[in-house]
């Protein structure tokens, strides 16, 4: 059996493994001070919490129904804790309008396969968040930049998606403390995007697993509100909402959402059907009790924690920076975004940086679906302590004048 | 917002509803005998073990592993002790052959993205599992009969499948005590078909959900291991193994596995990176401990279990089914296939059967993609206590006397 690549569909040309997860793997040595993995700091995990709650579930009158398999819908319980949480957003919703899906990477997996016939289009930001790439890379479709600050024309798009043999589906960001680039957008840049996707009659994807880890600044309404807001509520909205509680409780449950029209839900809910079934009901019921008791009080807790780590970032940076290199400024998140001058490549750099200074963080050509942004990287600080921040970021510092320096 | 019907891709056309799952909602009423569901009796499921192993898991150091991101294939523990299942089925094989798939409904779904495009075909048998009519069925393929009994000319489907546009990726089939009819494949028809499959230079897809649920004959060997037996290994095997723990320990921690050449296998880890990451670690962690110490035990307690109950119905269709009715006699799982006199249908016979005899069975016609099967019906014996079945059997017998009776 040597044919497996005549066999595979034509969308296995576009499966490509992570470049990141691979670097991870490689990053992962005890004597490297890593800025790389853009996950939560394991010792903030409500463990205590989660046995519990657990414990509870399979000691008592629930256990049989938390074995067995569940609807596709989500739990009830759990989806009443996200309808109340969505109404803290200004989204006004109900049970219908929510389906559990195993992390919001999932969510952006059923979000192509409902929308995306090959040759389609979506806009997505340069640089975004890799997973969304790939998640959807798998209905064949194209990528258009799409750049919030710009003056943005429907009929530009539309005629490129023509020409492509397909129409614009959907508009993909994350507003609040993007991955890769701790940015968000404001409320201007958040309403001209859904003027825009009025124009071209498409969904927007608002992707929002960082919406809670904000450490200061005040919050801007959702996208999925401000639609709510001009068009008389979620059942006329055009906005899907991907939730996460993996950047808050716990990534291990694999637990998200996503929150849109009761229409569009319902179609979800048949691709989850044929998809795995349903996602875990023990966990749903064991989320929904920790989230129930401890969501404010950790996230509270744990923003705290980070909001140190992110500052002890901005101050190290501003201090062992050499001139000529610029970063963002989060006020949330787990990243921030470095542009070195234009003729370093952040690739190169990463090598060495590896093998001299035992600094590790992720070069940010990954995140450009077109390959650009070679002199770009993402640091992130939600796993390393002050110290180590200091200390890492005082050896990238120095690695990166040395290099500007050998250069000149 | 009223246009989503002219978003939505074109393969949401062809998703629908699970009768069943639609069914099973209706049919769940304190006054009436269900034999529809093709679940486990959740009365079984080992809860203290799985709640001393997330005890165990949430309380120590591996705590913050477990509720922690993990990698795509799964963890290590669970996909060791499935190497060691496997090689007690006769297929030698390494950590690198398993992928850990959310159920072994994801297994079906991503099998699907793998090797459907557009027009292709699959080989089915008539009656089969219509979760996995549903989850290719998001690839736009084809579907063609499959007759393990009967003459298999390769030429005949390599003509089809090229004149719908595709080409013959796979044939599907649950070898073992298959979800509806109960009955599995002798010896001599799975070979039939590994060569039919080697004549087509197509893969083979092993359904095998209700493998380890045998009560009585001699098991066959796993079509597998046959493949391996004759090819020099799993390396060099055409044939992707999709197991599961739904049907052994329990459906709700979502848990089934691949196993197949690497090569496929690595293929589908990038599939399960882009769809949802990783299935969660805590699950598999705890699942490896229940099956280490438990899945030999607990598979020989339910398996006496389930026997008696196959046995009543067994023993009361034959006391209560009139003439001309014919049923299964399956050596394992889960189901008794029932073919009714021609001129009934199996829709119909359900109204009145929960209505007058209150009796709720699956008609048959859901089980095939050509709609076929109207005088067909599905019995699950896995959820009710013997007398229930023999009260449920001769209160459904005496319903079909009647019905016979009136239209002679």
């Amino acid at each position: 059996m040597t044919t497996w690549d005549s066999l595979y569909a034509r969308r296995a040309t576009r499966m490509r493994a992570s470049e990141i997860r691979e670097l991870l793997k490689l990053l992962d040595r005890p004597d490297v001070i890593s800025f790389a993995g853009g996950i939560p700091d394991p010792a903030l995990f409500p463990a205590r919490e989660f046995k519990q709650a657990y414990s509870d579930i399979l000691g008592g009158p629930e256990a049989e129904r938390a074995l067995q398999y569940g609807i596709s819908e989500g739990s009830i319980r759990l989806r009443q804790w996200i309808v109340e949480h969505m109404g803290e957003l200004g989204v006004s919703c109900n049970l219908e309008n929510i389906l559990i899906t195993s992390g919001s990477q999932q969510g952006l997996d059923y979000i192509g396969k409902l929308f995306l016939s090959e040759d389609d289009t979506a806009l997505v930001q340069w640089p975004t968040y890799l997973g969304a790439v790939q998640a959807f890379n798998a209905y064949e479709l194209h990528f258009e930049r799409l750049e919030p600050r710009a003056n943005l024309e429907a009929r530009d798009y539309l005629a490129r998606a023509e020409e492509k043999g397909g129409a614009v589906k959907f508009a993909y960001l994350s507003p609040d403390f993007a991955n890769p680039t701790g940015l968000s957008l404001d409320l201007e840049e958040r309403k001209r995007i859904l003027s825009l996707a009025g124009d071209l009659a498409c969904a927007v994807i608002e992707d929002a697993p960082y919406q809670s880890l904000r450490y200061d600044g005040e919050p801007v309404r959702a996208m999925l509100a401000l639609d709510c807001d001009c068009n008389g509520g979620i059942e006329n909205s055009r906005t899907l909402y991907c939730g996460s509680f993996s950047k808050s409780l716990s990534p291990g449950l694999r637990l998200g959402w996503i929150c849109a029209a009761s229409e569009v839900i319902s179609r979800l809910v048949l691709i989850k059907q044929a998809s795995d079934l349903n996602t875990p009901v023990l966990n749903q019921e064991a989320m929904a009790r920790v989230a129930e008791t401890k969501f404010e009080s950790h996230t509270a807790r744990t923003n705290a924690i980070y909001r140190d780590r992110r500052d002890a970032m901005l101050a190290a940076l501003e201090k062992h920076m050499p001139a000529g290199t610029s970063w963002t400024r989060p006020e949330g998140g787990m990243f921030i975004w470095v542009e070195l001058p234009e003729e370093l490549d952040a690739s190169d750099l990463l090598e060495r940086s590896v093998e001299t200074a035992k600094v590790a963080f992720v070069p940010g050509r990954a995140f450009h679906p077109d390959g650009s942004g070679g002199n770009t990287l993402r640091l992130s600080f939600s796993c390393a302590d002050t110290g180590k921040i200091e200390q890492g970021i005082s050896r990238l510092g120095a690695l990166i004048s040395e290099t500007v320096m050998s250069r000149q």
